[in-house]
């Protein structure tokens, strides 16, 4: 009994160690300021593009999430367990089985949502009478996946999309390609590259090669081109059974190069018996030209034929973004156009195009270039130190007033040691503290101590906004 | 067999009829459009205060947040489903018993947060040596409580909450209210009521009656004096046991009336037998006099000794804001001290003082009042319609340009019928609309309607920004 009553209680001083789940974060006032920061120039880009913002619950019925992300997808899928007497639902036959799978749709009836776009479909084909169409909505909400955490990889992150549904018009890609340039411009983040490639392109070539099943395969290995060479490629791909004939027709991909529209011409040549790929060189040049015709700020705009995102989801173009050459980290966003988003739910023939942002690698990004601005942090401005209760008070009103004018004023709660005081402004970050005592209440002035050069005036009111501002 | 089948049809159609759970809700771009101001606005007044962000993970440990709110409470919190294989860690005894309550903690190790402060609470402890105390954090996030769906109660809603930590001094108390008068001034609700009592006023009162125990029902009768009188009020404090005795030593509690420094001083009279009830008054005169000495904008700020929120949970101050009088809403915040927040998980003697803000409910009030400003809305504020693709070329230089400068600009992005795409427009509440036809292109301009004048003119680009901005 006693050596259980020591359990009990180790037990119940180890459980009071706080920690959070693995695979997610706590995010400092530092973090969330650069976080809000990237979040807020996204949604302005988005917005001043035209996209509107939704929102939808974190978590949505189980039926709506299920089977929407193949069976890997449903496996990730965190599921709510019902509340209440969730077993009385439960007969004794699954019960006996003990199986997870089979009692899992029996005990939940909820889960946390996996990705912004089976929840922005279903929102769509619920709300189809109250939108009208086009409809360019953008989204910026949490995600959950029970991935096993590894770096960079989190089983909460936030993905912002941008979409368009009901329309087919290619000037959106044209759009999604310049409000990508806009917003990493805008961001500081200059030198990314902007990839695009069109499914229809990769049909082509599964015509062309007489093999659509061995499409996948070819993809990877044409993708390791810069690595193995040509000569790995072929090989790669004669083992995956694509015969040395069925190569040579496509060996155009192996030499392309040159500017964008002369890689598409090289193309042409190779895909010219394909409908379909000939389709594909069309669209992508159209966008290539009004994206020229425009100009871009600070991408790169590429065609990489390798490129295959989501193979079986698009149905026209294909974008990702890598992030600027001098950091390695691959990709920084991506999408495509899909041609059945709301069929899922019973809403046919809704054509969508979308781009998402991938946040937690644009931060990486950023504090590894070292871009945000030094105004992103979440320090206040300046501190009043505490000297006595009529000092407060005097010092209450100047800070009151300095908050009207937008400026992070704090005051320091206790009347503790002056020296204490000024460790915790400097501890804080905080920039300038200002020192009333009772010959700055008798003179209506203010001492402002800057803490970065040890600088120190004593200032009228209006004198101590105008250094503060 | 047939009819297997087609019950298994019907299920998939019916399954594909989408909806969200009960108690959550899908935001259009309006509504996030409002929301948004408002957070921003809470976010605003709380940095310029000097409170600064912290963000926690959608879910915790369940130890982290089981036993925190009451059994209550315990049934309310949202538990998620482990993943994979999670019955092979039940044994078959536990399975057999078929308890909800006792297998939850088998395959369940993560629970949503019920609110901000125990992860908060959570957060300080874990963090506590990259902490700078007196730590002013706030935190706007949402939480999922699984309570019956009600008129203006959700299962999934934003809590707006601001709090210092590691402080005694009633300067925080002071400067709460300040930020809550600061706040809804500058979200234009004028006239909401900040209410304030004092924990230790009522042990004062507690003490006086002689009834610690009774403490509760003693309140609850207290609070309805408006409705029922004093001889209803005291009738029902005779009902649960209070003495006509003690009643007779509280009695000025019965005509409590005049400024909050009269009101104080009938208290003190009542109290002057109880030492920590003179300790509740003395703290209630100092931030009354603080507070006067700098002033409200717009809110009033009221003694109400029947407040009496989470009694168990705090120690000193306690708030409640009060919507304006001409919206029936009730309490659109409130808060207060607690002084031994972190206990709980091990780091004591921590007094915390918070304050919090509805969103919801402010949402709800401010809608009512026609208080949200015409700019705060989700439309773009132009379209270019689409005669063509020179005249989209042609367009989108322009529009880009108006991006550029911060204008919410959006392209009809197919050449449909003319009269279709204004119809779009003015559906999607756009204010104003482009037409570029050749004749435009020619002369270098831009025709511009303003959709709800009707008046159309023929600018050029200098004058087109003039009249959008």
């Amino acid at each position: 009994m006693f050596i259980i009553n020591t359990v009990l209680k180790l037990n119940r001083t180890m459980a009071k160690k706080p920690g959070i789940p693995k695979g997610t974060r706590d995010f400092s006032p530092s973090e969330v300021a650069r976080r809000q920061y990237i979040m807020q120039t996204i949604r302005k880009g988005f917005e001043h593009f035209g996209f509107h913002p939704i929102e939808t619950p974190s978590f949505e019925n189980y039926d709506t999430l299920m089977g929407k992300y193949g069976e890997e997808g449903d496996r990730l899928i965190f599921k709510i367990l019902n509340s209440g007497d969730y077993l009385s639902k439960v007969n004794d036959e699954v019960l006996e089985e003990r199986s997870s799978q089979k009692l899992t749709p029996y005990i939940s009836e909820k889960a946390l949502r996996y990705d912004l776009t089976v929840p922005f479909a279903r929102y769509v084909v619920q709300h189809q009478n109250d939108i009208e169409f086009p409809f360019k909505r953008y989204q910026i909400q949490p995600v959950w996946r029970a991935d096993r955490p590894q770096k960079g990889r989190f089983r909460e992150f936030f993905q912002c999309d941008a979409d368009v549904i009901g329309s087919t018009s290619l000037w959106q890609e044209v759009e999604f390609v310049l409000l990508y340039d806009s917003i990493f411009t805008n961001l500081g983040v200059h030198g990314v590259t902007i990839k695009i490639n069109n499914r229809k392109i990769l049909s082509g070539i599964a015509e062309v090669i007489g093999a659509k099943d061995k499409l996948i395969d070819f993809t990877v290995a044409l993708d390791k081109l810069d690595k193995i060479g040509e000569e790995g490629v072929r090989k790669e791909m004669e083992e995956k059974g694509i015969t040395p004939e069925a190569i040579d027709k496509v060996s155009p991909l192996f030499n392309l190069n040159g500017s964008f529209t002369e890689k598409l011409e090289q193309m042409t040549q190779m895909l010219s018996a394909s409908e379909e790929g000939m389709k594909g060189i069309e669209e992508l040049q159209f966008i290539y030209n009004e994206v020229e015709s425009v100009g871009l700020k600070s991408a790169n705009f590429k065609l990489d034929v390798t490129l295959a995102r989501g193979l079986n989801y698009y149905t026209g173009a294909i974008f990702e973004v890598a992030a600027p050459d001098t950091v390695q980290l691959g990709s920084i966003g991506g999408g495509g156009r899909y041609d059945d988003l709301t069929g899922i739910f019973g809403l046919k023939n809704m054509s969508g195009v979308g781009i998402s942002f991938g946040l937690d690698r644009i931060y990486l990004v950023m504090e590894e270039l070292g871009l945000f601005p030094e105004t992103v942090n979440a320090s206040s401005k300046v501190m009043f130190l505490n000297l006595g209760s009529a000092e407060m008070a005097y010092s209450l009103k100047a800070a009151m007033q300095l908050r009207e004018l937008g400026i992070k004023t704090e005051l320091y709660p206790d009347n503790a040691k002056i020296g204490k005081q000024f460790q915790s402004a400097d501890k804080k970050g905080i920039p300038f503290v200002v020192v009333v005592g009772s010959q700055e209440m008798e003179t209506q002035s203010y001492t402002l101590k800057n803490l970065t050069s040890g600088e120190q005036e004593t200032l009228s009111f209006q004198q101590m906004i105008e250094r503060l501002q």
